[in-house]
């Protein structure tokens, strides 16, 4: 049976690629989600990719990933900054993950420079847009199958 | 067609009329509705009018806005000074908006000095109780026609 | 007809019992609901339990609670530290209330020493475990009978 | 009688329309005045307007509108955020007003986040433009007049 | 031989019931130690209850503790929040405690929202009036005996 | 010839007696300016008493002092939290001064608790209504006098 | 019978007028005290004098003065700036007080420029030297002869 | 026709050379503009020189030189750190500019350190006592005739 | 001709694989590079190695880049919590570069959560250990290629 | 005759080597007493040795200090970090004095890391443990015999 | 013999002229040098100019000018806003010295606002680009000849 | 052979004895060393002695330490304050070290009063001038040989 892994997309990522392009890019969460596809496929892993703007249904995927997946590459975008509830689940579930940002957080406003989850997590990638996910799911995978 | 406008009430705002008079003033949220529907008669505009006390429903209000509205006409209550997601969904449709306070934040509690949302829109009516979403909505139009 | 008591249980609770003991002990959810009804038994009282993720349900548990119940137990977890909303709910219903807490907010991370609904609220015990739940319960049946 | 309404506008408003028009219009001060007699006559009120680079003279027009007039529209600009005195001042008269600015001041420097004379007013109109004065003329003289 | 619990009370309690009833009710301090007497007859557990308002009595009351008695309820007022040495106090013995508060202290002045004793403490119990001293002897004792 | 000392009355102090007596009183300007002639007479002494709502004004009557009077008797009203100008016109002079406040700042909003002028005269009187200016006059004129 | 005033001189003051004479001037506890009961017999008002560096003792001379004494005169030294307790037992006696420092506080460390014990007083005196109790001591007498 | 240059002196400067030499050197205003006139006619420009210690004519001088002077040397003093009105008005008029501080302002006080209108000007010589004056003076015009 | 890439290593790097393994792992600075070596021969790029825990060394590093390489990836260690002058060096040469924390930078102490380099940078990798080099080199190479 | 030092021991010192050895050592009381005697009949100068909880009783030994003792050798522990009589104190007897920590005070809570009392005094030692004291009487003797 | 000036260049000034000319000028570094020279020349003056990208160089370049020059015009450039060790440099060997800025330094990040080194030099000259240096020398000179 | 132990001097510290006296003593760094050799040589222990003005230098020391030296008798002076990189060093390097100001640090600027090497070592001795490396030395060879 394949590795499982949870990409949890947060807040207002299903616009990706429609707005503020400046800022984001152009890619879609469409295609960052076939990107994320073939790179599972090439990594043999299979894929469970949610996307939500409710902190509470994250919370949730946060906790059913902890019966279902290895480990989480996750962009909670704005909830990184402000909920402390993601924080506590997936500190409470202690699966390895790995946080994305599209973007680089240092170079925006200074209340983007806090995240509330990243200390319970392995680390985090930010600023390499899109292709960020990519190599997070990479690296997560290498660290689960190598340590 | 006509412009369409959606009026976006943040949480606790069904309890309104209700609830602490003496802070929010005695029109209910149905009445403050009505009088909304009268305004918009008048000012030839047809309103989409939304409560929800779900941050990530009101994310999803505001996105939806981008493709039905010509504006959003909102009160985002608490939401206002700790919702960096709709902050984010706000800056993401780039559609104009005026936020409305039915009571003078100012007079209040610190930490509701401080707005997250204002900032990505047009601007703020606060203080002046149920007819600020009035005034706010003759506003929105004027600008949407006038410019 | 008995009184009725809403006990609300917020984000992550569910897992209790099941994640990180050492810091929130090895009791269930599911047993200490029985416990509270245990408890309620014993001093002639009816429960309404609901435990939920979202903000905004818990919200609307606190306006349902208005209509329905003579006070609250509530452990808001990490919304305790966040919400806002559940605050201005907590402050608009008026429904006397105390606030739980299994572990001891003090000795874990500094943005855990603030609460924004205790103000709104009787009072608060912390650090008790499960049997914090117990006490507050007892403590709030007996206010609201002997004031 | 006519009621009278006090607009007291405050320091560089002069400049009004001739500088920064990026920030804060094309409209001239005697255009924005022009307007606001022309709502004053529809509404029949009667308007008092100051314009003063002086934090003293603003004082002292906001002593006389305690004898003189029925409210006040101000625009006290940059002593929104620095004067005491000014804040003093209506709180002694305790007329009802309210703040105009004509820009979004949460989307400027932080020291124009705070308003020192808000809490004691009525409530605030920002981010409307020259439009905004005309806004809190109408919103002032309907609740002067209907409470 | 009982089972032995030292009843701390800090400064100014001595004028409870006395002096402002509208912040901690209108029981005398010697009502309250009376119900503790009854409630520890009934739970079989002896009592010493001392009052200070000398900082360094109730440092050394807490040392006496640590050799005499198997756990402490305390209220240690003003210096909750100020004293240091007490803290280190109870930190040095290490003996199970509970703190109490009348009043709910996160309605109350900011500096009386941090607690520097309720760290090395089991936890905290505060707004219910002179029965959390009751609530807190209860909770104390069925740690002491259940674990 | 007789000692000169200067009464200066800052913003809004025109307004005494007439406007929020529940935190000024209810005794005028003038009525405080009769009895502070009157102990200057009992004292030998001849005042020279100055209003002004400007800042400048009150900058100016400063240097002036430093050439006419031998000290002074100053409230600066709102100017004591915000003048730079004023702290550095007292410091320039270097005359002796006591400042007199009719309420007690530290019961006040916070930002009143700090006195930008104080540090650069001999003390403070504060709290003691109108009678504050008789006593600091008295104070003044006796260190004149006496050293 | 006379009215009794109590003066109360906090931690430190045992050494007045033999140290740090540039800060605290030359005169003795005793000579102040002589000075005391010189103007309190004029003024036709007894007084008990007590000084301690002990808080608690200081605590309980607030208490016992909220039986004997109508007013106080209250010079706390260091625990003016750090001492909960002794604000705790001034508000709960709710006795009129007037707080005198010798030296003018806001000239010297920043710590000493907030006051914890001034906002529950009727108010303060500093920077006068020792003359500063002689005068407080007429003030309060005055106030609480004639109101 | 000569190019204009604005000398603008603030609050309290026309004590130099009288008060406190040991900060501010021993040279008078006066002769500070004989040297500033000196230098002018050497350079082949013509200045106006104002003092005031108004903060709202010094506001209205910056305004007039908007229309008459091709650039300013102000040493605004005190209202550096306090006007955002005169921060306002600069940045509104946009004229050249260059801010003097006899002193070192970064040796002095903290709330020196910040200058509110530098950021709108174009540069700052503090530190060299009159000498700043002339080389503000033959910067400024260096740049505006060089570029 | 091969693309040059720089690899900057900060301070007490050399120490790597011997020092505090629970922090940074096991492997050694000679390690790492031979990875590095080995990733880009596969991706064919031309690297240039450099660890200094000289500030200045590292600034004359990024002088050189600029002339010599298409980008950087750098790991500042401490000195990305203090170096502004490393911030300056890389803004002013602005080659493309990721920087690298081998720890999770937001799980240690707090001065570390601030990085005063990241925002002239494309963005981070933090707390993948060794493998945040390999992840740094292929994105920035890919980056660099593929833009 | 021999010098005289004074040994002064804070709060909670009398519990030394009984409890939290792993940050104060295991040595107790009694037994650093023991060493300081013996070093100070190798020094040849006499001591006075107190431990007190009490900050008033500390204060006073301070006050004595200044008739009988040439130096202090002090670990005011908890009061170190709270107690402004004690600077106080020290401040106005002016006795030369060393500061001791048993345990690396910058190594512990925030709180810890500020000192109120070192400023008056010569130095400090910390983190040496026991031998801290020993080190300080040796140092204190050869700078009050050498100078 | 010509008295003899230090001119100081910290970090990445050597990149003047290539690199951020939109915030720094077009002038390289030698060419200021050379116009630093020919001033000299003109007022008889020698220069010893040198320029490092290390603290440690610039800290020992401070002492050698102790014994070798009059005076120092220095841009430490980020150092300034982070080198307690050039501060200490600089008041220990006590040398007049001028700091320049070439860009504005209030007009850019708020951490560049702070000087450690301007409170123990002459003053400061910031945003008048390569010019700077020029005025900086000879005001620095003449200071130094004419005092 | 005997054990050695690193004195490693930090920035500035070879001026000692030429500048300041006032703040730092009249001994030179050469007879702090012969002083500290005098003692070595009683202690039986060898000596390395650096000097280094370069943070970077004083990192490698650190490093060099940890392969042949038992301790390190360390003053950073400016580096203490502001070098996280030499933190690092001294924590990953683990050698047991004392830290050792000449001054009363915290009698001094508060950017002082942090030291961010001191919680990587064993302590600290400060204020007792030259003498103080003398007892670190001491204090550091008797926990190195007795524990």
């Amino acid at each position: 049976m394949k590795m499982k892994i949870l990409i949890l997309h947060g807040p207002n990522l299903n616009l990706l690629g429609e707005r503020e392009p400046e800022i984001y890019g152009r890619v879609t969460l469409a295609e960052i989600n076939r990107r994320l596809e073939e790179t599972a496929a090439e990594l043999g892993v299979e894929l469970k990719i949610v996307q939500s703007n409710y902190e509470g249904a994250l919370v949730e995927e946060v906790h059913r990933a902890a019966k279902e997946c290895a480990g989480i590459v996750l962009n909670l975008a704005a909830y990184t900054h402000t909920s402390v509830a993601l924080r506590d689940a997936l500190a409470a579930v202690g699966i390895p993950g790995i946080e994305v940002h599209l973007s680089n957080i240092y170079a925006r406003e200074d209340f983007r420079w806090r995240s509330l989850t990243a200390p319970v997590l392995m680390g985090q990638i930010s600023g390499l847009g899109a292709d960020g996910y990519l190599w997070a799911l990479r690296a997560l995978v290498k660290k689960l199958t190598t340590g």
